[in-house]
């Protein structure tokens, strides 16, 4: 199973995957779910939103037991982060099957369409558009970077654009959804477990900060006459580095523009992209804060202009309480407080899913499994042979749970 | 004079000037030139590559006194920068003759062709092809922003690109060559003269410094697990600003590129461009080492790999001593020590001119203009209405002892 995804729509120089919506790759790896369901004789349906789901029972029954997760990438993704957590639901499935539960729930497996964004740049359309986030105006507005609209890119796909939009009905049939991924991180390896539960997707926000100083001559203008808006800038990098560390949380400059970013020209404008993540809102607004205002300080000192615009913000998404406690008393055997090979650690992330997306209209839980290299959205991200069992057989024990309880 | 050539060229949006080589605009400021020559009944000639001249007495003579500047900006360039030292040759000129100087050598002015670069991205190339320093090969090759070469450009503006090269014969007749320029600084300002000379142009050079680390997710990637380059680059801006200070130096990062450049990636490659320049070689080496040294450390320490690449490099120019110090007599009458409202200061400069380039092949100096706000290369350069007539006079000073001497 694993084998025949694993050469689609990926690129033969960077060795990554290249999994964009509504492209001929998309369709290969869609082709793919629907044969994996037909092979086991599931019931296969693509639902008006580009997401594809394969049921064990009649999804009409209600209170269905729902797995799954993606199949796009990011540009040059790894081979783990989407596929791994569709890969593990139908072998989860086949371990369900072996055991002879009696299925008194529905069970149900899901490929989210266009989770990472990577073509329009909105991340998670499948399950947004599915649960009212994204209306299908909203949509239709989204363009790729070649000025293909959305609405376009799924007819020439054969996905008729005009029937997308909330679907309250089939979210209603789900009386759990369980979401396994490879970690984007090195929580588990540093505990030295296969698998954990996630507690939380942290609360996260993207600030631009805009450096305004004055353009002139690099080689005639005195240093003491530049108001030069690179050396603020600079300081405010090392600053949130330094803040996020005190912090226990993340912050990052990857994005910057300068103008005119000439070599012999101080620059007018230059202007930082700030993405920080924390376990809590009061941890985030400390760090964003703290960088804010030593940016400001620095950006006086130069005689800069500063502005900072928060761009987007998303707060904490809890998983359910209660489905999070069974899933630690399913695998942890009850015993959660004790370091025994069966207990399964709980971690926050700072990435977001469709599960996050579902959370506030389905009881919704994420299960990890550990990554060695701790890379994310790369071809180095990785989970082990062993590893990966690991997480299909808690995906079981955790589907099994869910259907008999 | 100066009225009939402020409006040529003038961008109605941003109020500063767009005089690129070869353009309409071009054409506009050398028909001011060319009008400006034959109502005082000078020889005009436009030389093969670009050059416009005008003659008092005939150069055939040789050992001629010759004084010019450029009328091409930068892009949104200020009204100063080349044209004052064309108005006031023209008007030093007028003054020379009001004086009843006996014209005892032949005195020549020149406009040189495209001496920003703003459209072909190399500086000077009027006055390089006619010192020998760019081949009419390698001027060939030289394409603007819209893919138009310069041979193209030059026939559209009606000019004949075969003919341009090497003129060693029409240098050969120039005994000395003075350019009054304003000043790209603040020096005149701060000592209080409105005119100074120039010592030197200050060795510079541009370096890239590539920093590689690893593009990961910026939301889940601990802060320990990182290679991210944006930091140390930041670290190594903060380090140039500082050894510029210490070595009395300049030093600028104003152009940097980034990749990914997303905003929730950890960078995999930050490129930053240093221009450096200092008044002597030795300052330079100890400015550029030192950054350089800085920056391995900040990478070593973030795990981050570090190339250093001298993209540039232009040795000092230093102006004819013997031409310097008779300017310093003619204009301060002997008198360099005692600071006399007759004594003009002697300064380096960090920019680069047309004299820099003759300066190989004919005894050249520059005289500087007060520039009040020290903006260069921007509309907010300035003179004022009396420092611009001392420039003029300073300049009919030196016209006229290097015509009697």
């Amino acid at each position: 199973m694993w084998r025949d995804l694993l050469p689609l729509g990926r690129h033969p120089g960077s060795g990554g995957y290249r999994r964009y919506a509504w492209t001929p790759a998309d369709a290969d790896c869609r082709a793919w779910f629907r044969a994996q369901a037909e092979t086991r004789g599931l019931t296969y349906e693509a639902d008006r939103n580009g997401n594809q789901w394969a049921w064990l029972g009649d999804p009409a029954q209600g209170d269905a037991v729902v797995t799954g997760s993606h199949l796009d990438s990011v540009p040059d993704g790894g081979a783990f982060d989407g596929p791994l957590g569709v890969v593990s639901a139908f072998a989860a499935l086949d371990e369900v099957r072996r055991r002879d539960v009696p299925l008194t729930k529905p069970l149900g497996i899901v490929n989210f369409g266009d989770e990472e964004g990577a073509r329009f740049g909105l991340a998670c359309v499948g399950s947004r558009l599915t649960a009212g986030h994204l209306t299908r105006d909203a949509a239709h507005r989204l363009t790729d970077g070649d000025g293909v609209t959305l609405p376009r890119a799924m007819e020439a796909a054969g996905h008729d654009p005009d029937g997308i939009g909330a679907d309250p009905e089939r979210l209603a049939r789900i009386g759990a959804f369980v979401e396994l991924h490879v970690e984007q991180g090195r929580a588990l390896d540093l505990s030295g477990d296969p698998v954990g539960i996630a507690s939380a997707i942290w609360p996260h926000g993207r600030w631009r900060f805009d450096f305004r100083g004055e353009a002139n001559h690099a080689g005639t203008t005195r240093l003491d006459d530049r108001r030069d808006p690179m050396l603020p800038y600079a300081e405010t990098v090392l600053a949130a580095r330094r803040e996020a560390r005190l912090a226990r949380a993340v912050a990052t400059f990857g994005k910057v523009a300068v103008e005119p970013n000439g070599v012999n020209a101080i620059p007018s404008l230059v202007r930082g992209w700030l993405d920080s993540r924390a376990p809590g809102q009061d941890d985030l607004d400390t760090v964003v804060g703290a960088v804010e205002k030593a940016a400001r300080e620095y950006a006086d000192a130069h005689g800069v202009d500063l502005d900072v615009v928060r761009e987007s913000f998303t707060p904490v998404v809890e998983f359910d309480h209660a489905l999070r406690e069974r899933l630690g008393r399913i695998l942890g055997k009850g015993d959660t407080i004790e370091k025994t090979p069966l207990t399964v650690p709980v971690l926050g992330t700072g990435a977001g899913h469709d599960a996050g997306i579902l959370s506030g209209t389905v009881p919704t839980a994420m299960l990890f499994v550990r990554n060695p290299t701790g890379v994310s959205h790369s071809p180095a991200e990785s989970a082990t042979e062993d590893d990966c069992v690991a997480g299909v057989l808690a995906l079981a024990d955790v589907l099994e749970g869910l259907i008999r309880t």
